[in-house]
């Protein structure tokens, strides 16, 4: 029996579940490896860590994908543990399988740079796993602040940082402001809303230094309008428990710190060691194969690519191309013509700094405010894979702008979330303290 | 300052949600306590282990109650760690609380009847985080049998066995068939439908017990007609890692074993002993009073309460009727007046077995088919607390029903589920055993 190649596709992100989705109708047989089950829509995570989306509203079950080509696209649930490139075979979960083409989508993972201390006490965000958590997280500062009345532990557990002043860094600071507003001052009657302190720390002299300068400033009014307090040209040098130092000597006490700073590429293990460029990415062609294989792709976060002498950004709408250029390459070399260089056609940037106000870049045209806010979430209600995700986050959308309300505030058991590697037992143990210390001050002197 | 008194509910489900909501109103400053930050609607638990529901769809934080009447109610997310009725006190994360009244409204527990093994190998239903847990592994258990090659482990991993044939069980059966035949039928081209076994293990000679023998001769039929096997009069000896053990002597080999067979109160610890009933459920007084402490209620699940000379049956309205009974017999207190006897109103039954086919007991008439199917809809969509719940539950029922799919199919990690008891190192260790199995038959031969 005749049998098509095959070509393994590892990483369901942008990139790889669009070249996966790619190749659905060319004349290979399709394998789409993934640690989980589902697609994350990652610019949306935040939405996630702040209790505006439930995490069910912005994953897509990756064998939906099966659905529709039943027999020649087969999925995978696995971690991929060697990858062994002269031979052309990979190895996930002891399984190991044989590939005509490879295309690596992997993405990246958060990259603390050499701050001590940061992996351990700092909250990263970019897993769905980890934005449960740390929504779970920062909902239990304020149910643990409401009963703790010694002023200094108080004060740490309403104080959060943001480390990082990029797009990420400014929606999870603009999306605190709203949950605070929104939901914590009608939640805890007991905590005044002029009580929590936000604060936004970045390494460079403006924010969003990949956008033009004016984007930059215009977030940083709206975000001091708003009462995030934002350090400018400050370096984090440690993170302890319950605190952020920076370079210059100052100590923020907070028991939240967020990490948005830094990222490297996520490479899979593999036999011959690949070309690197900055961030660990692989070096690739202009067709997106990589230098030393030509049957073996790289795209999306994983992959360093340049357009006019300038290395790509890192966001979703260049995965998607690159997996969609991926795939049309691979059917190229299957019917023996040669794959074609990737080009990167920009339809813009956008990033919201809460509610009603956004910042964007679409071709020269700069935008700021309403329009920038309204475009954003068009944009990602249409980027987001499937439709009952669309409507079930347009109404939590409405819901939540309309009523300014946050309607997903559950907290996730401790003893579940510690495992994930934040909740750590020296974490419940302070909580245990502060509880007690609160005690004596507490419920027992208020008696008819 | 003039102080009104204190009543501490503990246990924020039905009962307890009821009472706290019922004395808003009164001259009573009410403290609600409970382990999480949410209420969970605990009928539909069954929906979220079989990806028809998301897990946020049937929880209720429970501090929108608080947004209510800001001023007499608090919240407290803590364990209850003890209580002294002596002195009128009880301590919950080291805090010690006064209290002028108490409800004990903490429900009940998973009881494994002294079957060995049960509490390590079978999975329970009675958290949101036990439903989520379950679902994640019914899904991981076909994510693994799609690429299992070995006839016995790949049975093993198709085979679910329900142990219990009450409403829970019954409802959890007809479920699951219907998740088959929705999403596994088109995810997994691989899996065969044929190859699942269903099996559900019940004591008592016939199914629904506590329902006439009608309806439970229809639930029967309805549950055979759709393929699930019914072992009646068949009592578990003993469940062991991928296999059941039947007091006959038979084996069912299953790697999933789903408990819904027994339940004990739960009561937290107390510094006297309070006089108990069957099921280590309290005695209280006509008054829901205990018998002891007249200031002390109990509620619910935990209480044991008869009407007519016969135990009730442990539902929702009865502990929601008793929660305002409560309320009132606190108020009532409060005034000098005497407590008044509870009676229960009993509205009906109603349990559904997969869809379009329900049963139900309302007054003297009694429902199967499609009506019981609708009534119970209708029913638990007017009873979900939160607009927004009932709003999304309703979406998510069309979706399911009329397109006949399962949209929450999120498998989360095994290293989160892990730390929750069911996914040990030994579940995870076969795991990998079985995809070594798999890889001589498995993807290395099939190349063009």
């Amino acid at each position: 029996m005749r049998r098509y190649p095959r070509v393994v596709v590892v990483g369901a992100g942008f990139g790889g579940m669009q070249a996966a989705q790619s190749l659905a109708g060319a004349r290979v047989e399709v394998l789409l490896i993934d640690r989980n089950n589902y697609h994350t829509f990652v610019p949306l995570l935040y939405q996630v860590a702040t209790a505006q989306l439930e995490p069910g509203q912005i994953i897509f079950p990756i064998r939906n994908l099966v659905r529709r080509s039943p027999y020649r696209f087969q999925f995978l649930m696995a971690e991929v543990e060697e990858v062994n490139l002269a031979q052309k075979w990979l190895k996930a979960d002891d399984i190991v399988i044989p590939y005509d083409y490879l295309v690596l989508a992997t993405g990246s993972q958060t990259k603390y740079l050499g701050v001590s201390g940061a992996s351990e006490y700092a909250f990263p965000l970019r897993t769905l796993e980890e934005a449960v958590t740390l929504r779970s997280h920062i909902l239990s500062c304020f149910e643990q602040a409401a009963h703790t009345f010694d002023a200094e532990v108080r004060q740490r557990l309403l104080t959060f940082v943001i480390v990082g002043g990029g797009a990420t860094g400014i929606e999870m600071a603009g999306a605190l402001t709203e949950l605070v507003k929104a939901a914590i001052a009608k939640d805890y009657p007991t905590i005044n809303p002029q009580e929590i302190r936000l604060i936004l720390v970045q390494s460079g002299d403006r924010l969003l230094t990949e956008l033009p300068p004016k984007l930059g400033h215009y977030a940083y009014k709206r975000l001091w309008q708003v009462g995030v307090e934002i350090y400018l040209d400050a370096r984090v040098s440690q993170v302890t428990e319950g605190a952020v130092h920076l370079e210059d000597g100052a100590t923020l006490l907070a028991e939240t710190v967020i990490w948005t700073a830094g990222l490297e590429a996520a490479v899979p293990e593999t036999s011959d060691d690949l070309s690197t460029k900055a961030k660990g990415k692989l070096a690739v062609r202009s067709t997106l194969q990589t230098v030393d294989y030509p049957e073996v792709y790289a795209i999306g976060d994983m992959a360093y690519v340049e357009q006019n002498g300038k290395p790509l950004a890192g966001v979703a709408p260049e995965a998607l191309q690159q997996g969609v250029a991926a795939a049309k390459n691979i059917v190229r070399q299957r019917k023996g013509k040669a794959p074609q260089p990737f080009s990167y056609f920009n339809k813009g940037r956008l990033a919201i700094i809460g509610c009603y106000s956004g910042v964007g870049k679409i071709g020269k045209f700069e935008l700021t405010g309403f329009l920038g806010w309204f475009m954003w979430l068009g944009v990602h209600l249409v980027y987001l894979p499937g439709f009952r995700n669309r409507l079930f986050v347009l109404l939590s959308w409405l819901h939540s702008y309309l009523l300014s309300d946050r309607s997903s505030r559950r907290i996730i058991a401790a003893s579940t979330l510690r495992q994930s590697g934040r909740f750590n037992e020296t974490r419940s143990r302070s909580r245990s303290a502060l509880l007690q210390s609160s005690a004596a001050s507490g419920y027992g002197s208020e008696r008819e």
